[in-house]
């Protein structure tokens, strides 16, 4: 519910009256075209109000406001299929589609995820949060629709950004669109950003596009009129179709991408004019074959602030609707501890200071990454290749073979996509890249798709490969400067999302030695093997068995790959029961490799538990509360810890 | 050594006189212009020679004979470099390295490998075997070059087929090419095919633009013009720019693909006139920005046979050289075992026929899968997706929510490229698509960048997963059957290269329980378990034992996700040692799953060793030989047994 009537940015000022009568699609069907643009402004008030207090994926949504309008408008959903890319942008979807009353509880455990999610809503057609997928999902959902024979005729739509849309994967669905069956509506909702600018040719082109609207609009024109008058159908009909093809070379030689690639084109269409898309999407949508619509959008729009500053409010925090200041929590204030991130950054700037060699790149995570701070210091070190983790990872691959030392900054679950890259073009040539892989572990309220769960598991399985997990930002910082002066192999330094503990973060960097463990603690009854900042849990889970008088030791297995054998043997040689804790999978991570190198080592009397991320999902919520649901917080350790000493004959 | 003189297409009869003198590139450089059309022979002559006797890839290469002496001819390798996409059409490149010689060992153990390969000669610039990877590799090294400011200037050549160029990273190296300074020479050899014909509408587009080559003959030739009068150099030049801006607006307004994304085009060219080709490589060589040459050549040229029939003589086995004969071995007669592909191409094809929803996808791997058989039978039911496995996946997600049930064919090693997309788009929401991986395990000459060594270790991180690895063709076929009846969840059924063992494969289908696995043979000294079709080795080195009064116990592990506890733990009960044997990478694999679950299940007490594929890289060899290499033959399995016996206290 909206406390008082919130002013948009395109005057009018809105009361959600209409907003608030709208329980599903078919409600918003019943309203007149002409009450569409108060229905937009109701959507842009009620998220402005309620993202205020409880901080989500801002400007995104803002955007595509209208569009997502039209499309509940036109199509028939659920029946008909809309799949959002990423879905960031899909919180007005939600509000339309029955979830208005819930959307407190957005991003919260237990309440709406912050992306669309098939388990939530029969609205929500497939995954979101990795970008570039909807096309091929769509696609596979439209050539469904042919195989099924579906009557009525079942219109799929993918939503697809102009960022999302330079990943290879969506390129492979476009390049796939053409060859089959299929009525896909692709709408390419183009606001020239992703979170940071968008780069790349195609976005330099989408652009060229823009300009040339006159040609598309009076092709267009002629299209309708022709149309109207049956002269025209679609492409597959004859005489018809070459009408229409020989129509076209009349107009212009001048052949569009995507036509180029054998999908119908039309826009640039304004995606802030709610009427015309209504018209335009009807226009389209009983045509066949897949098409791409073009439409130009703002993000952020309808909140000055927001337009401002699109990069800032792709996911403010909270802020006041009425002035647009952000309560941020997250300034870097006197004494507190950076983020993770920051460290980072901050420290790739002094080795690149230190040598040349030295250079970054990142997949459209310029400023998630923090790899921003190096692009400022040394511009020209920095490659920002846009949604296109594959590529980041083999271009890294020439880089290096060719003796430079790129840091590849990437987020855990993102990495995923590199996988075949970072054996193929790096591993197998033993290739000095460094992958900074950020949002390691638990992320909190993302969720299912975004938490970075699988990264200790995959990357083990490579050969050769080096695995870090720094405890604090130290060690962070020595692993950083480890990387950067040795000569050859992969080495992949994982971290998670937010602050550190430290803010004497500025420390002197030593090279560590690959391979080696750090003793943090002794202890006679029992054995916690950690890595990365699930010491910090550890810590307080032995506060609490101290208090117990349970005496506890602590190894840090800094390099969960190579292992550190010497460490295992002495932890072996105690005889004490050991727990492992990580963030990570329990299949395949630092457990994993424990359990398996005592099991292969002749250490078969060492009683072992494995804490970290089930084997299964994990949904959104707050970090804390989400460590508590898997068992990983201090205290579900400390019972771990308490519950193995019960039934060990050594202790107690 | 070329044995006698051999008959080429072109009507030319070699001797090889030319290429024996040819020791590297330089002694290449030192022949007139005149002289390479005889090389060419020479090396056509050499190859069929060569390959009729030892088998190796052939139609790739002999394809890009002219366009490989002409990149040696031009360019000033190895200090230029040459980045081969997939590699296998890179022969020639061998021959004219320095590897004449030794080109008997091709992809024998210890000898050349059938790839370009960095370990194996310096002008092998970067690894190859998994498509589309060039661009972003080469992209890298001219980036390098530019940040290194090498001098003189350093050029570096992507050579990419059509089939290549349709990968996602291949469009998004491409995507960022434009955006960074490098003079990267991107070559489309387009030969209008992948293994089997080229699919999708990129493709579509390649071949509309060879028919427009008159327009971009007349294009070239004014630019060549101008080019000698000094009135064009590139585009980054104030003026000059303008002036050739300006000239290609007279010219025409049809824009091309990839000049709309900022790669300046040339083409197409004769690939197989090798004096074009290096008078156009040397236009176009000192050329700034990046830019593509698209030539068109013909896969098998020279080899009558090979050119009628490119994608059997893709890689043909031994041949006559003079009749074109393949000595095929694996034709099928009368009573010998098919291929585990063929068992899987053919069930596909049963269960189809009994269920509508059943359906096949690969991605450009339709005969080397069987896939093709499915085709056959019902076409409209096979989508050949192209090179864009991370498509296949999403696209099968998309399929799969809409009630379909996608059979995704796809060798081991290539599923790499969609394992995100195996998490995000299918796993997490549960959908049943089956994942057939084919050449799972080690896949012999082929070699480092083939072997499927990792998707038991891969897929086990990912929740939900059920994997399964058939021992014999009745089990591939009951758990293809089994995958088709069930209602969620993704299944991978994995199953090697090469034939099975029972010529009597077509039996009855029946269900399997998921999660159970079988107990082959009691025995009371020691325990096997074996998974996919290692039950064969294991069978070999339990008749060693045998013979040797040891009674061995042989469980088969058919899902190694979920393992069948039930049967671990009446192992884990018999207290006898455990030996776990896999197809697979040891670390993370089966024997990893083994090991963890006893520690995890209180079962230390199991004394086990696990054998698979060592944690490094594996090289080319025969599949007998590597797997001796790896200690995963009968005698070796047999010596860790009878060595664990030897120390164990209840045993011999």
């Amino acid at each position: 519910m909206v406390k008082k009537p919130i002013q948009i940015n395109d005057g009018n000022r809105s009361d959600c009256l209409l907003l608030n009568a709208i329980d599903s699609p078919a409600d918003l069907r019943k309203l007149p075209v002409e009450a569409l643009p108060c229905v937009c402004s109701d959507i842009r008030a009620f998220l402005i109000d309620a993202l205020s207090r409880n901080p989500g994926h801002f400007a995104s949504s803002l955007g595509s406001v209208e569009l997502t309008v039209a499309l509940h408008y036109v199509f028939n959903t659920p029946y008909d299929r809309i799949v959002w890319d990423v879905g960031h942008q899909a919180y007005g979807h939600k509000l339309l589609t029955g979830r208005r009353d819930r959307f407190e509880t957005n991003r919260k455990l237990g309440g709406l995820s912050g992306f669309p999610n098939p388990a939530e809503s029969e609205y929500d057609t497939f995954t979101a949060g990795h970008a570039s997928n909807s096309i091929s999902a769509a696609l596979g959902m439209a050539v469904a629709t042919e195989m099924n024979r579906e009557q009525p005729r079942r219109n799929v739509v993918a939503v697809i950004g102009d960022a999302s849309i330079g990943g290879g994967l969506a390129f492979e669905g476009i390049n796939n669109a053409a060859n089959t069956p299929n009525n896909l509506l692709i709408i390419l909702n183009d606001n020239d950003m992703s979170i940071d600018p968008n780069v790349g040719s195609l976005h330099r082109y989408l652009a060229h596009i823009t300009t040339s609207k006159g040609y598309n609009d009076l092709r267009f024109s002629i299209y309708r009129a022709l149309k109207k008058l049956h002269l025209v159908s679609d492409r597959r009909k004859g005489a018809i179709l070459r009408l229409n093809n020989s129509l076209k070379s009349f107009l212009s030689r001048e052949q569009n991408i995507f036509e180029g690639l054998n999908i119908r084109y039309f826009g640039p269409v304004d995606g802030h004019d709610v009427g015309t898309l209504v018209k335009v999407l009807n226009d389209i949508k009983d045509m066949k074959g897949p098409r791409i619509l073009h439409i130009k959008t703002r993000k952020g729009k309808g909140f000055e602030a927001a337009e401002k500053d699109p990069a800032t409010w792709h996911a403010p925090g909270k802020f006041d609707p009425e002035t647009g200041n952000r309560f941020s929590s997250e300034t870097e204030t006197g004494a507190a501890p950076l983020k993770f991130q920051d460290i980072f950054g901050r420290t790739l700037v002094e080795l690149a200071q230190a040598d040349t060699k030295v250079l970054g790149i990142t997949a459209a995570m310029l400023s998630g990454t923090s790899m921003c701070l190096l692009k400022e210091a040394f511009p020209s070190r920095v490659f920002d290749v846009g949604i296109s983790e594959e590529h980041a990872v083999t271009f890294a691959g020439g880089l290096a073979k060719e003796g430079l030392k790129p840091f590849v900054a990437i987020y855990s679950s993102f990495l995923q996509r590199g996988y075949d890259q970072i054996i193929h073009d790096v591993a197998i040539q033993g290739l000095p890249v460094t992958f900074c892989i950020d949002r390691a572990g638990l992320v909190g309220e993302d969720g299912v798709t975004h938490h970075g769960a699988f990264d200790i598991a995959y990357l083990r399985t490579v050969p050769g490969m080096i695995i870090a997990a720094p405890r604090n930002e130290r060690t962070l910082r020595n692993l950083m400067y480890t990387a950067a002066i040795r000569e050859s192999a992969p080495m992949a330094i994982r971290y998670p999302r937010g602050c550190g503990e430290n803010p004497d973060w500025r420390t002197t960097l030593h090279a560590m030695e690959i391979g080696k463990g750090e003793k943090l603690r002794s202890g006679s009854d029992i054995a916690f093997i950690s890595t990365g900042t699930m010491a910090s849990e550890v810590r307080s889970a032995i506060e609490r068995l101290d208090a117990e008088g349970i005496s506890a030791a602590h190894y840090d297995m800094t390099f969960i790959k190579p292992l550190d054998e010497s460490m295992l043997s002495e932890i072996a040689a105690a005889g004490v029961p050991v727990v492992t804790v990580e963030d990570g999978t329990i299949c395949g991570g630092l457990g994993t490799a424990v359990t398996d190198w005592m099991a292969m080592n002749g250490h078969k009397e060492v009683e072992i538990r494995k804490i970290g991320i089930p084997d299964k999902f994990v949904e959104h919520g707050t970090v804390p509360q989400l460590r508590k649901l898997c068992g990983m917080d201090a205290e579900s350790i400390a019972l771990v810890a308490k519950g193995m000493l019960k039934s060990h004959p050594n202790c107690l």
